[in-house]
């Protein structure tokens, strides 16, 4: 197996985390946690979603959130961007980069956004011109790519032509393939990504993993192996899906970076820093689903010799 | 990433989980448990270790467990044995195979049986003859192979070496590697994998994991992409380590079954009949650490076309 020698790994807890908590976090607490996450070291934060606040209410504080942030130097800070109307606000709210999401199946796409997935699509494509105006970047998830919670496992020639589009005709570089529902297999990830990658090398792919059913690390692992580049994550594992019943949240990203950061593979987040934000996490939204949380880090010990070098730094 | 047609998945609950539950297990459900795993399609059961009552009492029923249990067809029973008398009492108990144990770290071989590895090894070469001369099978685990909670991961050539003794010295041919508190990561066990089965083709290598930090699950598919036959697993995620503070037990069986499962491993383990006995050993202990326990298997769905096969049966 080879790993790459970095890897990005992109924060989704204030967002992907937040949303499911149903008691709202005061604006401040959650400004408070991003200003914390993006002095760990982590590159990229998505902050909030630009969604209607009377569909999520936890986000309806989305301005306020980007307005109140404390800009860390080389911290990216991306927006979940549904439509125009939130693309628009997005910009004016300062975000780097527009998060847009499609789903790789109708039934998801509907129950999601009310619109089959060409609609979505076509969607995005009054987005990016947007953002592109505006300089800003884009960035594309294709929802339930690994697994939908009502059609299982899509076609692969699905996900591939809905990646087509996003890169032939709408020129993104940056496409992410979620397990919306932690359905995937390593495997099953490890094709769908060697494959997509020999159709379209000049992209940067990444995975958005949910740990429901134990895989989580290992999918990335998989990803990894494959050449995925970049990672989402959600600090002390929030998260979840509506439409998944016992779904767990997104892979923490102390385990992830831990993982990583055993294995030498860099990622420029300081692990203990990350722990203190995730503790404080868990006290905010009084539960957390975390192994690092629960077992700790190992203590450190002179490294041992290994057949092919360290075990990690 | 290239993954085996099938492995061997050892049930280790029976004696690696129950021996940490601190109130005293009934041998009659000790024994119903046994019965309902072994009609699961595991083809291994680690049913108990013959140590002194004194040492560790749950296990002080280790003869009327052997001696009630509904043998099936096609399984091998197998018997911890901590040292000769243990050997005398698994032979005569009827064990198909008995299960040594050395410690890479002098420091873990002291505290775990108060002598030094070599004292231990030595210890296991008299073991060997006794089980030989009465014809039963004989495996080897090495205890903190991945990581040593008093000494960090131990040095290659040491367990090369211990490795080396038993295949060489003793004629073993089936041979675990333990991360017996769970500090082991992905590139070290492909790493290591990779060297051992190099030196030693002609031996069968198999993990003991544990799942403290959420990596048993990429640990495990570092070790099958690297060649591993048998994976040790524990029903409802059982077990522990006196030495770890919040360590959590082995691998769920459930969770290991499926992921193989999901990837079209065979392990001829029903996962349905799995979980149902995951349920009883959970109600019997009241607590779990499963994955699929509390989230349940996904619904099947008719198969996607994969880009290179289906993604499971």
């Amino acid at each position: 197996m080879r790993w790459p020698a970095s890897v990005t790994v992109c924060e989704v807890g204030p967002r992907d985390g937040f949303q499911m908590e149903p008691s709202f976090i005061p604006t401040p607490t959650k400004i408070a946690i991003i200003d914390l996450l993006s002095r760990t070291g982590l590159r990229e934060i998505q902050a909030t979603s630009f969604v209607r606040p009377t569909a999520v209410p936890q986000m309806r504080d989305a301005e306020e959130v980007m307005a109140g942030l404390r800009r860390e130097h080389g911290v990216l800070y991306a927006g979940l961007v549904p439509n125009e109307r939130g693309a628009e606000r997005a910009i004016a709210a300062g975000c780097d980069r527009l998060d847009v999401v499609v789903s790789a199946t109708d039934s998801h796409s509907l129950s999601n956004t009310r619109m089959p997935t060409r609609r979505a699509l076509e969607r995005v494509g009054r987005i990016v011109p947007m953002a592109r105006a505006a300089g800003r970047d884009v960035a594309i998830g294709i929802a339930v790519a690994l697994g939908c919670p009502f059609e299982g496992v899509p076609p692969y020639a699905r996900v591939e032509a809905l990646v087509g589009h996003a890169v032939e005709e709408l020129g993104l570089t940056r496409v992410s393939l979620a397990d919306t529902v932690g359905m995937a297999n390593p495997r099953q990830v490890s094709t769908t990504v060697a494959a997509l990658r020999a159709r379209f090398p000049q992209v940067a792919f990444g995975l958005h993993l949910h740990n429901t059913r134990g895989m989580a690390l290992a999918n990335a692992l998989a990803g990894l192996a494959g050449g995925v580049t970049h990672l989402d994550a959600s600090v002390a594992g929030l998260g979840g899906c509506p439409f998944a019943p016992g779904a767990a949240g997104n892979v923490a990203t102390e385990d992830l970076v831990h993982m990583l950061a055993e294995m030498g593979i860099a990622t420029h987040v300081r692990l203990d820093a990350l722990l203190e934000v995730a503790r404080r996490v868990e006290a905010v939204v009084g539960h957390a689903a975390s192994a690092l949380l629960r077992a700790g880090v190992p203590r450190r010990f002179p490294l041992a010799q290994h057949p092919a070098g360290s075990p990690g730094p």
